[in-house]
Parts: C-alpha cells; structure tokens; sequence
C-alpha cells in the first residue's frame, strides 16, 4: 500500500483562492486530502492577505507558507527545495483570473488543477493551450462530475460497443438558486458569476452547462460539428443568461441537446445525462449518483449500482468506488476520484514515467478550451438568432 | 344522480375504426362507456365489411347497426329516429382518413370525436374547421393527456397565478418501441405511422410531439410565436423522422423545448411536463400521473397527489378524480375524463343550452389546426436546416 | 372475438350495496362493464327503497329491476326466464351482511362476487364454505390487489421456481385517513368500518391487513402454520384496532410480517410486498402497480413492467394487461381483471364446462374462510399478549 | 475559524484496526480527517505486527508510531509528552475485542471512538459503562447513521413536537450480500461476522438491527419496555441468525417494528426509518440520505432535502451539511459529522470544559448497554418462542 508509487510519499498541495465564504475551495482541500494522498501545505486563499491568513488554520496550512497573492506564492515555492516545495497547484478563483494564474503556475514548472471554465474567453484558453504543450506539467480541469463511478461506467460500457452507435443525447442541468434574486442580495457566490467582466460572456452556459455539455462529451466521446443554441434572461435587471437551451449536432450524425437553468424554482442540482444508442439507452441523474439506468428494447429495465466486488462494475468504475452498494458515496467522493487520478499523473511525472495529456482519466486543458469554444459559440449563435456556429475543435478527445 | 342531465339518458355512439388489431378503438370503447353515461350503438369498425362483423360483439354493438363503411353509417343512422340514432360519432383511424370522415360527419350534424393528429395536413385542417364553425356540432379532440387530474391541477393553478408569470417549459415525450424495427416486420400499429401517405409529413413529431406541444399549450395557455426544428430518421430505411427537438418561443417571452423519441431502447410512454415560473415551477410524468411536483425557493419539495376530499386539489382536479388517493387511475380514466367533459356539451346542445366551442376543457378542432401547423412548421424548419418558422395561430385558444 | 365463450353474449349483473356515497358500489358497477362482458340489470343498492332508487339511473339499471331488498331482488330475479335473469350477484354491502345476503344467493342458484372479508367471523365463514361447497355456483371473493399483472407476474415467475425457495415476506399496508378523526365527525365510509358490531372483531386489521396477508398467499402459495399478532388502538375513543403487526410461522420456515396501518399521517393507499427466496428477491408497491423490482446478487437490479408484447412477462400476467408498456393501468383495471377471470368461470358453468374452485385466478371463498381465521387468530393473539395462535387451514389453496 | 476551539490545534488520532482487507478502518481514518480537524498519529492496525507496518502508509502513519498490539500502543502513547501523544483512540476491530481495548484505553485516560456493537455481550457492556463512568474521557459509539443530516434533522423535528406524541416506529434494515455464501468462501468480512465467538450471540441483528433500533431511539426519544423477537438462519451451516423480526413496546404506548436480513437478493444497505405521530408521519432511506419525506393529512407530501441556506432545515441538520442542496453528502459525510461532535466535546474536555456524558449528539456508551441488552433480549425472546423480554434500560438517554 505505496502512497503515490512510485514516489511512497504524501504529495504537497498549494491552494490558490478558497478563502473565508468560500464554496468551492474547502471542496478541493477535502477532495485532495480524502485519502490521505497530499497534504496542503501552501495557500494564497484570498488576494486580501489579511483574509488568506484567516482562512490559512481552517485547511491546516501553516501561517509560514500562507501567502497574500499567488505571485508571491508561486515565488516563495520556486524558492524552496524540490523536496518541501508544492507538487501542484489547485485554482478555486473566479473566472477572470483563471488564465494569468494557471498560465504562471505552468510557466514555473508546476502541476495544475484548474476549475472550470478554463478562462475567461477562448482566446485566453488557445493561449494557455499553447503554454501547457511547451510545458511537461500535469494540467486537469474539474469537470467534476466526470469522477462518479456510473459516469465512468457509463463510458465505459459505451466505449466497448454496449449500446452500439450513439444517436442522440439529452442533457438538461437544472438549478434554482437564481430564481428570485437579483446579485445585490446574493452574497458572494452569486455575485461573480452574474457579472460579465468576472464569469466571461455566459451566466448560466458558462457556469453549468459546461458541465453538461463536457459531460456528454465524456461520456459518449462524439465530435461536435455544430451548435445553435438560445440563451434567456429571465429575472429582471441581471447582465448575463440564467437560462438557455443549445442544440448539438455531432460529425456522426447525433443530435444533442443541453438545457441549463439557474432559474427552475426549488430545483437544486439536477444534473441529467441520457443517451440513445442503437443498441440500448442510458439515464444517469448527479442527484442520484450511484445509480446508472440502463435498457435495452425486449429487457426488463437495468438498474446497475456503484456495487464493487459484485462483478457488475467496469474497471474504471470498480477502480473509483470505496465503499460496497448502498453505501451512498457523493460529490466529494467523485472530486477526490478526479483528485486521484490526477495524482497518478503526478507521480508518474516526478519519477519520470510517461503519461497520457489528451484522452486523460480527467478534464484536461484540451476539454477546457473546447469548453470555452462551446461557450462563444453558444453566445454568437443566440445573439444571431440561434444560427448555427461551427463547434468542431480539431485538438479535441475523441 | 341523473344521468347526462338535462337528458337523463344515456348518449348513443357510434364508432369508426377500431377493428381486430386496433389499440385505440377499444380505448374509445372503455373510456365512452366508462361510467356508464353512453352505450355503443353503431359502427363502422373497418372499411372491410367482414372485419367490421367480426369486430362489433366485442363492443356490444349489434349486427344491425354494424356498418361496413363511415358513409354507410352516417347514411344508416342518419335515417333513423331521433330517439334512436347516434348522438356522436367517434374517429379512431389512421389520419389520412380522418378528414373526410369528419367533415362528413359534422356535415350531417353529428358531434364528432376525433384522434388526434386532427388531420394529414394544415389545408384540410383549415378546411375541417370552417365546416365546424359552419355547423353547432361539438366537436373533440382526443389529445387524451389532458383527461389527467394532475395536469387539470396544475393548468388550474397556474391560471389562479400560483406560478406568476411562465418563463420556459421543457417537454419530452420518450419512446422506445420503434428503436430497431423497420416497419415491415412491425405489424399494424408500426405500419401506417411511418407511412407519409398515412401519417402525414411528420412521423414520430406527428404521433407525439403533438402530444407534447399541445400539452405545454393546455396547462399554461401560454401563445406561441415561431419554431425552430430538427427531426432525424435514426432507423436505416424509415421514411418519416423517427427523433425530433423544437424549440418554441412564446410571445410573452418564454421559451420551450419539446423532444420527442420514438427510437429510446426501453422507455415507455415517458412524456414529461416541466413549468418554470415566476413564483414557482412544477413537474409531471404520465407514468406517475397521480403526482404532482411543485417546487418554491425556501419551501420542501411538495408532491400533490390525486386525492379527492382531502383540500389539496383544485376543482376540475377533484371533479376528475373517483378514487381515493393512493388508489392508482391512469391511461383509462384519463381518456374517460376527456370523454365525460364532451358529453358535458352534448347534453347541453341536446337540450339547447349554450355551450363554449373555443376554451373547452376538452381539446378542440383549434386545437387541432394549432397542432396541424406546429407539424408543418417543424417540418418546413427541420427541412430549412431549423430555420424560425412562424406559430402563431390567430384563432387558438389562451 | 365472442363474448364470453362459448356463451356469445352478454352477462347479466346484479348488485347489492352500492347506493348514494358508496365508494365500492360503483367500482363493482365499472370493473365489472369494463371490456363490455356484461351488463348490469338489476340492484338493490340500499336497503332503503327510495335511496336504492336514486342509484339506479347511475348504474343503467331499469326502475323495474330495480329492488328494496337483496331478499326482493333474489326473489325477483328467480321469477324470470332464465335468458333474462342476472347471471351473478356482486355483494357491496358492509361486511356484517355479506353471511346471509350471500348464503341467500348461492342456495338461489346465483353466482356470487362478493367484497372481502368473507363474513363478520369464522363461523359465519365455514357456515358459506359449507353452502357454497354444496352447490355448484362459483364464488368470488374481491381481494381485488390479485388482478394486478405485476403481481400475477410475481406469482407465476415464483410458481416456476425463478426464485428458489421462499424464506421471508415483508407485507406493509399504509394509510392515513383515519389518522385524526373518531368516528362521528368521518362520514359513511369510516364509520362502519370502525363499529365492532357492522365490521366484525377487527377494524384496520380486518379491512386492510387482510389484503396484506391474502396477498402474500396468493404469491407465494407458502402455507401458514401460526401467527403472533399485536393490535393498537391509536385514536382515543375508537372500538376497534387502527394499527397493528402480525409475525406469521409458515409451514416450510419462512417467516412473513404482516404490518397495517391507518392511523399514518398523508400515507395514501401504500400497500407493499417484498418476497426473499434463496435464487432472488422481489418488491412490488399498490400505488406504482405496474412495476415489478427483481433482484439476485451479482445482477444489476431489474424492473419488470407491464408490458405485453416484449416478451418479458409470463402468460397471465400478458392476458391480464390491456395497454402497452407505459400506459398507466390501476386500480379498475386490476378489479376488472378480477372480473374477467370470474366471468371465464360464469360461462363454463353456465355451458356445462368443469371449473377449478380451489385453485382458482381469483380469490375464492377457500381464501375467504382463511382470511377469517386469520383475523380472528390475530385478535385472540393480541388479546393474550401475543401469543402464538395457529393458522394452519386445512382446505387452503397451495 | 480557529481548529477545534478552543484549542486551536489539530487533534492528534490513534487507530487500532483497519489493517489490509479492512473496510471500516479506512472509513474511521477518512470521516476523522475529513476536515482537517484532526490527524491519525498512531496505530496498531493489525495484532500481526508485519501487516500493521504494511497498513500504516495509506493511514500517513509513521513508521515510529505503528505499534504491533493495542497494549503497545497504549504504553507507547502514554510515554509521549501530552503534546504529542494521542487525543484519542478509535477502535475498528471484531466485536469481541472492543471490551478489552476500549477499558484499557478509557483507563489510561484516552478519549475513545468504539465500533459498535459495544461489546461482546451484556456482561462486558455493564463493566464497561462503570469504567468510563468512573473516569472523565470522552466516549463515542459508531452508530454512524445518527451522523446523517436529514436524520438530526428529523430528532429535532420531533424534539420540538411537529409530529405530536409518536405512536409507531417501522424500521427495516435490509442487505443481501449474505444471500448465499457459506462463511468459508466470503473473506475476511463475512468470517467473524457470522462466528460467534467473535460477533456474539447474534449474527445479522447484533450487526445491523442494532442500528436500526438505535436509529429509533435517537430520533424519537421513545423509550422501550418490552421486546419479543423472532431470528432465523436461512442459510444452510450459518451458525448465526441471518434474519429476523423484533416487535417493542415503548414505555407511552408507542408501537415499533425492527426487521433486518442479509440475505435479501441484492439488496445493497437498504435502512429504512418510518415514524407515525399524532400530528404527521416521516420516512427516511439511508440509499437516499439527504431526503426527508414528511407528510400531514389534507397537504401535500412535503420532502425536506438537506439544502442549507434556504430556511428548512433545523439547527443541528443545518450545521452538519457543507454542500448546497443537491450536491450529495453520503456514507463519510455522516461518518465525518459523528466525528465532529465528537471533536466538540474532546476540545472541551481538554480545555477544561463541562461536556454532556449521556444526552450527546453522537452514540455513547449509555447507547452502547442498551444496544447489548437489545441483542441479548431478543437472542432470549427467540430462543422462547417469542416471549416478551424485558427492555428497559435505567440509564437510557431520552
């Protein structure tokens, strides 16, 4: 039972962003922490030092390497010893500051997991692209929802053949928390992303229905060609969508749909993939993660479970699991499987075995600049009358 | 408890369609003849006058009244007394006959229940509707799903203002019943649907999406404006599109989504309503049809049921209802719903008394050139690489 | 297509009980007409003649068949020709009355439907066994939850072994509309049912446990050899028991839990089986009735529908479904399959043909004399601390 | 945000258990750890000292603290300077060697978290009660499912009086992975399940029924008087019970049923909660962990999620969730949440501070004796047919 082989060591995590209010930050310290695979030992938790040091006991880092900017803490790491500096560097920042930060991490040599979006527009991604090809660092994106076990079998399954030639997909991610506010009264969480200068062109697109889209993308690894997508504005006074529908057709003759609304009264995380192929059809809802339903025309209705050990699991997704079926294992669980996978990406770097960049275990920056396109894309389609926008990205997994 | 008051009788009816292999003849026979309001009296069960023969002792009808084509019948009980004759004849063919059969029927003064779709194509449904409008006829139309306490309750609510001002609906209809056949070895039912001689410009958008739309129609009244579609014929060798999405904008600024399947490796008759409004949204499923879902921010989910007597349920909802909660009514009683309204109607044309032609409770001939042209215009955009199309239709109903 | 083969015609109905605020009544009156097998023609539906003649013209039945009494009605009845005479009697009435109007009516000749339980005890039921055993009528008891495919299903997918051997049923049937009310205050339907001297020695355990146990019978065929049994009176004033639990010793080891409730706030109509063998596990629930889960380690779990035509369901199951998969069936299409099952043994009879009278698709008065030993036994238990009382039955079906 | 105040420090962690082939060992390290409140320091993972250093790694142990026996562990803590020895030790072993651990721990003054069941039997359970009542640590028991927020939020619910004087429990515990193994081929966690001088006098109910009953108690305060109980092995050669049913008698009256079975086909970790009081009813699904299902007669079904931030939730549920509604928290969330509660008091006490020894958020050793006399009472009651067994406990928590 080696940590990280072959390194048998603890990896060591910096943080930037996370600080006091924060949701998604603490989601990526207990992620990373969950088993025990890296300890955080650097953050830049807020760009207000006063509020990174306040954050700094809660994440358990010490006050030493509790830095005021992530300039400083990416100097102040470069600066120690390869042995005590930070393996990698996670980005939980609003969107804007995405490009600048991860652009510099990966310049000084580190490791990085990026929230999504990527950046702030696609130039920004082409751009970053382009630093992490002429870097050898590990670069993921947390398309979370990617690290549940019944996605992963999912993709599995679809890859060796199961439900033959994929025709169609529907993918609607259904929230509510935006429905009666206007960002004023919001706090935090809401602000940045309603506003344009920080969360990019998209409200809600960018927001939730990247997660959608990649989600598809993951999980069947069809090609888009195209998109026509129509993005609302349903509450008075916001700047950006919180409501949209975009219409996906792939090379090989699919049709997809995403549907994303932050407006849906009462709805909370409502994340729903289906997929038609010729040979069967598929339901996965994030509210219910640990199951995947499955049917086939002439079957009864399939229920597979996250089940290790009962011979019913791909590879991939036994590989993911922890706890045995019933045992409801959630989103963190499926952001530490991300983490991991990362880690194994890691350690191969460090002891210098090769690994795979493109069609990764994880999102990668590859995803994340077809993320960004997707979001252009769907914004020039709806402000031209939902033509149609090319989407094929020639870099992009398959 | 008088029986059809003022008449205090039972109506007579008649049938056409419904012959040996026929799904939705006997349908209309159970659901007429449900709570005993009305008694099947004549048919013409098949254009072939020996399986007409053979069909009418399953519906109680007597050789007498047997016929061995609509005309035969409108000229047979036309003939007969008052006191005897049919008072409203029910269509249950495939659609490329419903036109003459009903304009015929309308002509000579009967009240007309019709499947839907209303017609082969707009031009006849115009037509159909002037020769309503010409006549005092009552004149239905079979889109069933509206017979459903439920979707009453909720149409009810949102007419009260229980969910403000409607901002999206998202409408799928899902099946799976023709994901692998081509239609030559899928027997009667299969047959005609895919045929366009039979079925019209559009199979599956035609078949259910009507359903769809006309549902989202009915329960918030909201006016559409234009349509954007894409259909696709998944099967290798299918004529008509067997997969379809639209996307509908509404003139008071909602927007709406309607995908329809028919090529979904086991699902069923999976059509689902979602409401977003305002002040709430709601969300149904005709495979649960006695529940209800109603969601508001900072409120626990709440789950309607159909459940007479208890104060929960609106009034149309509860005069919809026989059961106790809990004890399940469907497909049935839904359709028997629809049919219990239009004898509402009869009975009052019967005895002279006014009655309301466009904003019935049961869908109508408005309904169904609303329906008509949504085909066409689905059709005509799918065909123009989902160019808007426009959908307003100046006599349809709010 | 005959009806009622090798009859070919109609069969003729009689009803008793059923009258002005009757929930049962109209039931019978609608399940019975369903697919057009008979015809009502004569009732008493109150033992007050004017109340019974109000009804009539709710159920079609003729003024002139219309009678004060069931003892009128028999008698009436016997008096006509044969070719007009009803064919059965269905028995609707509080339970108090089902020994003589019954007994009545098989030493007249007639064929008997007849609402559960059987009697007011055990001895009025052995009393009607002994009647019926001496004549060649066929006898119906409506434990209507058996005309459900799914549970048909259930049973002939346990008769053919498909779950091993049966170790444990888990029986629960949940309502809550006596949850807060005494008697006074709850109307006609609550208030026989919780007087000792109209509904017998039991009040929930006799009208809904009894479901619950016949239930598990009739599925798993286990033959029962004792019971445990404790009774509650949750509302204060109320005669007879509104909660209670039995533990059943069966014959060959298994183990059965018999759970009813009425008393359980917003619980609808939630009756529920759950089935463990040594080769699998099943679990059906009343309020989703066309759903069947199967499990068996190692398996992803599996839903049975109802669903003709696709080759999953077992032949009575398919013979008892009308519509296809996804279509809702309920609560009278399950009563009306019921009927069906009892009008196949009419026509036999009344052709000559031999009947099965024990073993029968319907339960029969074999199950109604179990019924009430079984509830007798659960209240002599409960009375003296629940201690084990015997339930083996001899003439018990298998 | 100060770490464990007022201490303000991490807590230092001992293990003993969890070594290669554990599966709760694992649990204990990550649900501790989970918000970096605390650090494991120190284990003895394995009675064999060769498996204990293989095991250390994945806990981050150091080689200098991995101890070969439980004894060594203590002695070797207890050398340590107080700022470096362990706060506490949890307990991951079979049944019969909690007793033994824990008294040594609780004697050398460490605050201790123990698996349940408590111990091997009542005996050692009451020596152990007078052991930690005779000193001042901290004493937690791993009824883990006490740590889910839906569940504390029911407790509070009823602690407040919303549902009026509870008049019924149901609580089944269902599992299937015992379906049909012998022990020999089942590894490691089958093995001492089922031996019972490692478990106890019961297989399955010391398990799990244990849990289901002490879910009961925590949530509705309910006190019991009386208990018969019904076990069955089912499985050829199992020495121990695999199934079984207990019916309790609350000290007001109440009325409740515990059922557990591991060997229900492929049911995964099926516990189930359903509680009926005067004024409402709930039902609670550990496979679905963040729904509350609430129902009062006349409203709708209300379905409280865990959604912090938006008004519903009580105190102790709101301060136990991290992620907004819909993100799902599962297994290590509640495990994390017992922990927590844990942390509060072992803070307080080593400050200095008063704490509450028997009324606490988590599972004590007061629930830990009850838990034993539960097992022991109805190990007795099924060896006598059943008889009632007496299940007061003086010092039970309210």
């Amino acid at each position: 039972m080696a940590l990280n082989p072959p390194l048998n060591r603890k990896l060591r995590m910096g943080l930037v962003g996370g600080g006091p209010g924060s949701l998604i930050g603490p989601v990526h310290g207990i992620a990373a922490e969950f088993e025990h695979r890296c300890t955080m030992v650097a953050g830049a938790f807020s760009s207000n030092p006063e509020r990174s040091r306040q954050a700094a006991p809660s994440y358990g880092v010490d006050e030493s390497r509790t830095y005021g900017s992530y300039e400083a803490l990416l100097d102040g790491e470069s600066r120690l010893p390869e042995g005590e500096r930070i393996d990698f560097l996670s980005i939980a920042t609003p969107n804007h500051t995405h490009f600048e930060i991860a652009k510099a991490a990966v310049e000084a040599g580190f490791n990085v997991v990026c929230d999504k979006p990527l950046t702030l527009d696609l130039a920004e991604a082409e751009a970053l692209l382009e630093t992490v090809e002429n870097s050898d660092v590990v670069f993921a994106l947390t398309h979370n929802y990617t690290g549940y076990p019944m996605i992963r079998q999912a993709r599995e399954m679809i890859q060796a053949g199961e439900f033959g030639k994929i025709n169609a997909t529907r993918c609607q991610y259904i929230q509510g928390w935006l429905a009666d506010t206007s960002e004023d009264d919001n706090g935090t969480l809401a602000a940045w992303r309603t506003d344009p200068a920080k969360s990019g062109a998209a409200g809600t697109f960018g927001d939730i229905a990247t997660h959608a889209f990649q989600l598809g993308r993951y999980v069947t690894g069809a090609l888009p060609e195209s998109v026509s997508c129509h993005l609302k504005t349903f509450v008075p006074g916001r700047q950006l969508d919180d409501y949209g529908t975009a219409v996906i057709r792939y090379q090989e003759g699919a049709l997809g749909i995403v549907t994303a609304s932050q407006v849906t009264h009462g709805r909370e995380n409502d994340l729903e993939l289906e997929v038609d192929g010729t040979l069967g059809s598929l339901k996965w809802r994030q509210e219910s993660p640990n199951e995947l339903v499955v049917r086939r025309k002439g079957q009864p209705h399939q229920i597979y479970t996250r089940s290790p050990g009962t011979g019913t699991m791909t590879p991939l997704a036994e590989a993911s699991s922890r706890l045995p079926a019933g045992h409801p294992e959630g989103f963190y669980e499926a952001f530490a499987n991300l983490y991991n996978a990362v880690f194994d990406d890691i350690a191969r770097r460090a002891s210098g075995s090769p690994f795979e960049r493109r069609d990764t275990v994880y999102p990668n920056v590859y995803d994340g600049v077809e993320g960004m396109m997707f979001i252009e894309q769907c914004v020039a389609s709806s402000e031209s009358d939902a033509a149609w926008m090319p989407l094929s990205y020639p870099a992009a997994r398959q």
